[in-house]
């Protein structure tokens, strides 16, 4: 169904949770929508470590934006990347075309960052963001293993199993667990020359303790549950030298040199590119991230009908402090920009500045290991880990893959397998 | 647990189909097993045409190898790629090392033959043996409709909407039956501006009729099924030029061009590079299409103790034709090598010649469409589909992926939907 001209045009960049989310929401309004993505698929990006240690594949957790928003009838997905802003004339500028808005949503995420070190830690240090991300983790990971498994000397057999992760956030906890369990469970009796659990999985964090957005109670659960997977928290920490043979690690005024060849990256984030295309045409105000510092309704100041949502947007308001960049943030802020383009295009009042509901925040770690928080209810353990299953199976309700992905739960939890370990992509 | 050295040490070059029969039927051999592989997986290829087609994804059909054989207590296996013999001394020559073997067994199969133009038209026309090759081809199909969606211009539109596959064999008519499903059936709502039905699929094959390895009235089944899926078969035909913008397809006298940007390759095959070696090292004879001409025990010529096994051995002994390159041949001869190898560990007396016991042939085309035979009892449609789908489930048996692929296809199945369809990889 090619869109009405006569129409009121949104215009949504990115097919993350902000992206669809607010899509999702302006089914039923008298707008014409176009989703812009350079992938055709939308990524249930807390899943993703799952794809980088081979519990799940990258199609269990992706879904075609053309399937998720195929009943939406008043919207259009476009595949194409978007290289500029036309904010005068009110177009995007597509690398190979452009795309008028009456309302337009800016929602591209985040992006790696490493510190002004990125061309020299990148190639070492993948960072997961993307299915190629997740992939390419779990070939390193792999290739690892199996470079141990053919080294005679001693030494260099130990750097093939030793890990650093870096960054103690939800990511790098999930990342550093699931290592533990593949090291400990998973490969156990796959190898004739090696023991995997002689694997040394060190996480790096700055803050004093892991998961420094968690209450310290919570943090110190999370500690102990690493620490019976085989993994060694590094606090108040920070790598100061990544090379090719190895890590260095500087707690105070102690330097650590850890030799390894398998860096995972799970410490910075900032803003993607839109960041600066929109305080260049737009005069958007950037945070030290790069982030867009918006408008209490989530639009850019000066420019009603330009909004930011999810981890691009800084948002600060009503003495709240910096929301995190987690997908109940992004969702959330997409249903309300979507809200408020219909009531506006409606011609009803503008709704009242945005308000973030937090329902609570949950991390897993491991095998029935999680820790919850929901208010001052703090849980750790195995009911905090059923929580999590729980919630994660709900929010892929809305998309086709739940079955496929609680089949390969319930399997790996029984036989403590991981199907998905493939070494892909380039040359092994 | 390391070999013995006293040992008789069996090494197995390729994990496909058959060199794990091999392996696994040596389970309770006194011998010590290396199976060698460049991937750390086995990849169950007779369903690899449903990941290039986005009904499965990667993880779902393929093994690691070390969880395949974990249970094979006498068996370590070696990530690496060979690259000589040392047939003197009985050692496989490794990228990154060696493997010394009392008893050699070579399995590594075939990859593709562009008649002449591989360098030309590989790129434009990839084949499928890998999982990076069905990933790719994915993304081709995928992107194809994308650009069409995209594509003001009626003629270039069309073009994005055409896709030949050359090559009439099962692979051939398993890629065109399912891009049809593609076009008809899984993509009818997704588009805004191009009604995918639209697509054309045309299929080349060089034989008067389409599975020429079948009796005609299958093939004849077949290419009624194909019709009705919207596939034309181009039969008796050849292609003379492939290039960016389209094909040159002959018949007979009558060239024809056909404006596409998608064409798939399912035609020659041809050895892989261990054939050469043998014959440079093991005086080894090779056929036209540079496979390994074995004795009726399916060894090399002169050389007792090397065996070849699987696409890369051409066996023509007893009055049979040529096998074909499938996988029950490869599993029968991996089981007859590996007892005809315990047995004269053992001391018993040498097997009779090898023999392939044909249970029957099976191409699916698509949803309750296929062709079956078995012996005199020739079967199309439902029952041959149904037939094919419990197989392939059995076969998948002796792996972990059978529930996991049961769920996608009853899922797929019902939903008409294929979630995997994700354009991965390059930059899109």
């Amino acid at each position: 169904m090619p869109t009405n001209e006569l129409q009121h045009r949104v215009v949504i960049v990115g097919g993350g949770f902000g992206g669809l989310y607010a899509a999702k929401s302006l089914k039923r309004a008298p707008v014409a929508v176009s989703v812009i993505d350079r992938r055709n698929f939308h990524l249930f990006q807390p899943l993703l470590y799952q794809v980088a240690t081979g519990a799940l594949s990258p199609g269990e957790i992706a879904s075609p934006l053309r399937v998720v928003l195929r009943n939406n009838r008043n919207t259009e997905v476009l595949l194409g990347e978007v290289t500029d802003l036309d904010v005068e004339n009110r177009r995007v500028i597509l690398r190979d075309g452009e795309a008028p808005y009456d309302d337009l949503i800016i929602a591209t995420g985040a992006t790696h960052f490493y510190f002004g070190h990125d061309e020299q830690w990148a190639p070492l240090a993948p960072g997961l963001k993307t299915v190629e991300d997740a992939t390419e983790i779990r070939s390193r990971l792999l290739v690892a293993f199996e470079r141990a498994e053919r080294e005679h000397d001693a030494a260099k057999r130990r750097a093939w199993l030793n890990f650093v992760i870096v960054g103690g956030g939800p990511t790098g906890v999930e990342l550093a667990g699931a290592l533990g369990e593949i090291a400990n469970d998973t490969l156990r009796h796959d190898f004739r020359h090696i023991d995997p659990r002689e694997a040394h999985i060190v996480l790096v964090e700055g803050e004093p303790r892991v998961l420094p957005s968690f209450p310290p109670d919570l943090s110190a659960k999370a500690e102990q549950q690493l620490i019976a997977l085989g993994v060694q928290a590094r606090t108040a920490a920070r790598v100061t030298a990544i090379d090719p043979d190895g890590v260095t690690v500087k707690t105070g005024d102690r330097e650590e040199r850890i030799a390894t060849h398998t860096v995972l990256w799970a410490a910075g984030v900032r803003a993607s590119r839109m960041g600066k295309v929109l305080a260049e045409r737009a005069g958007a105000q950037l945070d030290k991230a790069g982030r867009v510092i918006v408008e209490p309704d989530l639009s850019v100041k000066g420019h009603p009908e330009i909004f930011v949502i999810g981890d691009l947007a800084s948002f600060n308001h009503q003495g709240e402090r910096q929301l995190p960049g987690v997908a109940p943030v992004a969702m959330q802020e997409g249903r309300y920009v979507a809200n408020l383009i219909r009531d506006r295009v409606e011609g009803k009042a503008a709704p009242a500045a945005f308000h973030y509901f937090n329902k609570g925040n949950l991390a897993t770690i491991g095998r029935n290991k999680a820790v919850a928080e929901f208010g001052k209810l703090h849980i750790a353990g195995f009911l905090a880990w059923f929580t999590w299953v729980f919630v994660h199976l709900m929010y892929l309700v809305e998309f086709d893959n739940r079955v496929l992905v609680l089949t390969e739960w319930v399997h790996n939890y029984i036989t403590r397998n991981r199907g998905a370990r493939l070494i892909t992509g380039g040359k092994p």
